[in-house]
């Protein structure tokens, strides 16, 4: 049995994206930090009226500071309107849909409400890393299914075939983002049906995090799990927010939904882990399926336009650099095939003390991913493109 | 092994405090609602200027919505040397304090970070009912620990027989609040050293709970445990937020300090359960133990003032209630003691029904208090008396 202090020893902080603040160091180049480990809200600002929707939270006084713990009942109404149009599913607002403290909440909330000691989750790698984490503070047996991003030109590349044997071998969850995290491609319709048939047949729960749903590329169309008739919704939870498109990650709201059953057991765990989201700002949720009918649109094709700049760059290096594009939402993973296996790390640091830049390690996101890093693009254009020539420079130097 | 079926089933919210919106009910009174399971944050605003402050926090932008996992820097150093002050001990803002979801989130993660399956907790009864359901959560074994708190005229009434013999067989972790949820007594200096002594002698880590540490009542003093010679300060962690006293519950903000150890588990736990309190939210601490000056003060009179009221209201009947008098915060825990076992349930139901008043069942708290239900009296001083009245004539009727 692990003991707490392997456990805690494990879980580690340090290289986790918003955290390199907390590293002492001596940066040389006076070029303006740009921290590529998460979105800067301060070039792609929150939802208009943000602030003043928190502020009416506010004025509503004891009402709205004391919410059911799965939040309050006419905005769980309304959202639960708006995701049903967007999934194309029925969602009931008393019984499919819960309000979290952020996507990070309702993840932690779900996986708790679904595994414990020595139940096996199958995980896809790379993915978020903190999938990875909760799984194993959950002591939970994990099931790595790998994912060829780089193998295929359509669809996220997953292996079925394993998919299929950890099933076989008896896991209880599957856990996937989609598009994937950290590479920002999508899964294919067929692969989405094929997943949706696995898991019904073994009598598999999923758990599908869908973050970045909205900003999609290239007019993709995204295909929603929980849409697919190949599986029993009650065998479903989706998780979305407003944290990365829209700016909203101050606020800390997520929503969760999908299965009665998980749900339910997502309220009483939320009771004891935070009792709900910060009553004041659930109100700002309203904004949320409801912003100025262009806004949507316009920053959706300002990520686009970043991608395309930061892709050619990188292309420009081929033999430096593989980079797929991303398909949705703000993430790129290149690998660096010039370097062996030990130099990313130092790379990274130099990167960071010579030219005040954050990225974020790849083995963040599975331990093979040793010459791979993560970049959130939702940056400045300009400061994007800069410090990715600057990144390149760096790498070209190393890879001399 | 208990299946995470019947630990869900045993981890109920529907009698928790704040949920009782959620029974439709049909009330025949039509007095205005008064809800004793929680204060009114209408009736006791939040600190002046939080909203300003939450605004200021959302001007900061980027910076202050991606803080630490921990909290922002500045925020914790500031926090850290007024609560340095206010406990007479010595916290390093770096090692020795987080920023959390609410103290309930405080409580979840000192919990996690310090026990797992099959470990021995000591709990008080009565107490917190999240106590015991986060322990029951981590599958831990729990010893009951009694409070004779009718038994003692000072001091809370502590069972430290009781509490050494189960440090003897092996408890690893207590838990306590003080003031006591839900009977608002506050531990002698002599009890509180004697916990000390034992934890210290024993090597059981202490996570005691002071949110109404600074809402006292009769110029009493209040004892802090962190600040005794006889424990070691890594063996414990004390609990502190802005949500009662202060109003401020609807922004779901608290703090942990103490054991460098434990706080930086919880800090990497919180990186997985929520990532961090809500940035802009964190501001608004800044008003924390920085209010203006008469403010704590009078707000402390007024609860003094409906605590009397309340009480004297009680005493007049102390053929039918058992009541002993809230030394600090805003609960009172009265027994009726001439209900038998199974008439509380359908009291409180009627009580909710025909009157419109909300209570918590005593069995929240512990399963043998059948007899007793707890009021949070921060509430309107006038609709407090007169609920409280109407109380009374119900349970006379019932009495009879």
């Amino acid at each position: 049995m692990v003991s707490l202090e392997e456990k805690f020893l494990k879980l580690g902080v340090n290289n986790a994206p918003g955290q390199e603040m907390k590293t002492d160091i001596n940066v040389t180049n006076k070029s303006m930090l740009v921290d590529f480990s998460h979105g800067d809200v301060d070039a792609f600002k929150p939802i208009p009226r943000s602030l003043e929707k928190f502020n009416e939270g506010f004025y509503l006084g004891g009402k709205q500071a004391y919410t059911e713990y799965k939040g309050k009942k006419t905005i769980r109404d309304d959202i639960s309107e708006k995701i049903s149009r967007f999934t194309n599913t029925q969602i009931e607002s008393d019984k499919n849909l819960i309000i979290t403290s952020g996507t990070q909440g309702a993840l932690f909330l779900a996986m708790g409400s679904t595994i414990s000691k020595n139940d096996k989750v199958a995980i896809m790698e790379p993915d978020y890393f903190a999938n990875r984490k909760i799984a194993e503070f959950f002591d939970a047996d994990i099931f790595s299914i790998q994912l060829d991003y780089f193998g295929v030109e359509t669809g996220a590349g997953i292996n079925l075939n394993q998919l299929e044997e950890s099933f076989k071998k008896g896991v209880k969850l599957f856990l996937l983002s989609n598009p994937n995290n950290p590479t920002g491609i999508m899964y294919s319709s067929i692969e989405i049906k094929n997943i949706a048939k696995l898991a019904q047949q073994y009598n598999v729960t999923i758990i599908i995090d869908q973050l970045y749903a909205r900003q999609v590329f290239d007019k993709r169309e995204y295909i929603h799990l929980c849409a697919q008739r190949e599986i029993d919704p009650e065998n479903i939870i989706s998780i979305m927010g407003p944290s990365k498109t829209e700016s909203l990650s101050g606020f800390r709201l997520g929503v969760a939904f999908g299965s009665s059953k998980i749900i339910q057991r997502m309220e009483k765990l939320q009771a004891i882990v935070s009792l709900r989201a910060s009553g004041y700002n659930q109100t700002v949720l309203d904004l949320w399926f409801s912003e100025p009918e262009e806004w949507l649109k316009e920053r959706i094709k300002k990520h686009q336009l970043i991608r395309d700049d930061l892709v050619s760059k990188f292309k420009l290096y081929n033999d430096i650099f593989d980079v797929r594009a991303t398909e949705a939402g703000s993430y790129l993973f290149p690998k660096i095939t010039k370097f062996n296996t030990t130099m990313l790390n130092e790379f990274i640091e130099k990167l960071r003390t010579q030219e005040n830049i954050i990225v974020t390690p790849g083995t963040e996101f599975g331990k093979q991913f040793k010459n791979s890093f993560r970049i959130n693009f939702s940056q400045d254009h300009q400061s994007a493109v800069d410090a990715v020539g600057r990144l390149i420079e760096l790498a070209k130097e190393y890879s001399k």
